[in-house]
């Protein structure tokens, strides 16, 4: 049986407690209002519910656990068996939260901010006015709260037990349904149905989709294809075609990212023409140089500095993106990104890979007139390296018209 | 045929040029990444789809429309035909975005942020920052931006023709979907059960929920069932119960949000009791006179007063929560709240009604020993009154076992 939604959380508030001491906090709050239309991510690490009314989840260094939430909210809260104490209020959190402040008198307070990190950004500038006016109230000096970006980044990439239970999960039934949108692929077929066929299942099934599924999955089919974010078109699939997916579901609130490729062989072909076996095998030794490199106490642009030369010495040129990034509750799970130094990923690349993390790794070249040769698997950092969570795509998947 | 995603952003950008001179600001930003971590609900009014790196969209007073995004996704927005200038990058927004501001010159910037309305606050503190050193490098002094509240409350909260189609449309389907679930509510039946007879229906349909599906629908059955957030649970129908649905939907982007009520006659039985009956006629009173204080130019507190006071009136206890809420690609969608001016909802209940809003209304009463009656309707505000745009629930609808 898979676990709870309450498990989980139960398993990352005692996870957040012992961060909390490594990272010399005295405590960590997540603070959200109407989170169908602004939700901080961190608030499924405390909270498996949607909330309308101001709502704030402590955590003490001594072990409390803490929500302030509407009335209409406490019981579903008290049902999670998570929180040390739960507090509901009629007209404002103010009362009750700058009690809990004073109360604990804690010197140092993590908040959800980060330049950097996504993941660990999720106070909004209209909030954090709110907070701040609370702090006050509890004699709170603005020099006492810092970013909990590093905490975050640990407490959301080192999965727990539960956690990494369902992204297998999710990694297994999107393997499941490459293997049968796989005997879908002949020619004539065209990119949108592809991504029309997987859409079905993923509904069939009561999936959700990884990230927007107007691009979920992508997928290309020879030479005329764009490659990148763009949504499948009506380029139908010949012989002779590279066929590409980059697909990820969210199963029971876990995410796989996977890509995986076919090529169409022409009449008489016996196996893919030399540039496109030679671009594969350089990608695919890059991807292995990565994995590699991917070990805890690595900086995450060491990483990415492995696959990126990997490709170079193979004479192909660099790819314009990062080597890999955290693969959790979403597909980019924030935390350290095996990335270049390059400004959109701010500090994220020098973050330093941790046991239980698990990351999607993935590069590409293109092969002259024929395509893009693009490759992502699913690994789990182990203390020794990594184990693939995925079943790493070895050769090119052959359609046999 | 249903308006497409490219067109509501069309229409949703002229009508932020003309809110841009009538609350006198020469540039309105939008500035988001990784938006499946941290999505700023003014997003879907500028771009359908989902965003990872930097990207930043700008309305200019002048009629300029100017997106800034990822290499990646610089063609996915140029097929909107909704932006005047579609700039990529590879490496950092900060060039561009720079020049941008350097070149419109404007005095006056709004941004997504707002101590009271969340649908106004997605701008998150870290991304603040990385604002401010790119406004401090184009020479941009603080003082020239200001919170973009009201040009969102109307921007939102004034539906465009395709947007009030669709909403329409949601609307209709949910009706629908009560139709047949009224069809199931027999005694024996669990709240669950009802419950997941709408999941399923959801799934089939292609639809997803307008809020966290653990608690939407609500189902509540007799007595003995605690309303407010609770999740369906395990108790069946009776003869003499009252059975309330709070359901709403996600159709093509745009949301309903509708109350309906059953009541189960027992053995014999002609009609329901006369405490239900008239606590019903209460009911719906208070809802009628709410609905006749909402037009253009009432205060959101003004309205929930009407309402308020009319349940007094009747003797019952005031409800604790909003009279009503904006309904459009959220439930519950932000701006001018019909609510008290109590500090959890800030400023939002001395927002002004406009035409062209969407309203949900609902109130409701508990009945001794019986459970509560609850009312939901959603309603366009014209310039004469409000349009009901659900079928309004006149009577309780009769179970017969």
């Amino acid at each position: 049986m898979t676990p709870t939604s309450a498990q989980i959380v139960r398993e990352k508030l005692s996870q957040a407690v012992s961060l909390l001491e490594r990272y010399d906090f005295d405590l960590w709050l997540t603070f959200v209002r109407e989170t169908s239309l602004t939700k901080d991510p961190a608030l499924d690490l405390v909270c498996p519910y949607g909330l309308t009314w101001h709502s704030a989840f402590l955590v003490d260094r001594g072990g409390e656990r803490i929500a302030i939430v509407g009335r209409y909210d406490v019981e579903n809260i008290e049902s999670l068996d998570a929180y040390s104490r739960v507090v509901g209020y009629d007209e404002s959190i103010r009362p009750a939260l700058t009690d809990t402040f004073r109360r604990l008198g804690p010197k140092r307070i993590a908040l959800n901010i980060s330049r950097s990190d996504p993941a660990a950004d999720g106070l909004t500038v209209g909030m954090r006015r709110f907070l701040d006016e609370i702090l006050a109230e509890a004699g709170v000096q603005p020099d006492q709260c810092a970013s909990a970006e590093a905490l975050l980044a640990s407490l959301r990439g080192k999965k727990s037990p539960g956690e990494a239970a369902l992204i297998r999960q999710a990694i297994s039934t999107t393997e499941q349904l490459f293997e049968e949108v796989g005997q879908t692929i002949l020619p004539g077929v065209t990119e949108k149905e592809l991504a029309g066929f997987l859409h079905d299942r993923v509904r069939e099934l009561g999936l959700d989709a990884a990230w927007d599924s107007n691009f979920n999955p992508l997928v290309n089919t020879g030479p005329d294809s764009a490659i990148g974010h763009a949504a499948p078109g009506d380029l139908a699939v010949e012989p002779g075609h590279l066929v590409h997916f980059d697909f990820g579901i969210r199963q029971e609130g876990f995410c796989s990212d996977l890509q995986r490729m076919w090529y169409v062989l022409s009449p008489g072909e016996p196996a893919p023409p030399e540039p496109i076996q030679a671009t594969w095998d350089a990608v695919r030794s890059a991807l292995l140089a990565g994995a590699e490199a991917l070990r805890p106490g690595a900086r995450g642009w060491e990483v990415d500095a492995a696959a990126r030369q990997s490709l170079l010495d193979s004479g192909l040129p660099e790819f314009k993106h990062a080597f890999g990034h955290n693969v959790g509750r979403m597909a980019h799970d924030g935390g350290t990104v095996l990335g270049p130094r390059w400004e959109r990923y701010g500090d994220t690349p020098s973050g330093v890979v941790e046991a239980d993390n698990v990351f999607a790794i993935e590069l590409g070249a293109k092969v002259e007139d024929r395509g893009w040769i693009y490759l992502e698997e699913n690994v789990l950092v182990t203390s020794q390296g990594v184990e693939w969570l995925s079943t790493p795509q070895e050769t090119l998947w052959l359609v046999r018209p």
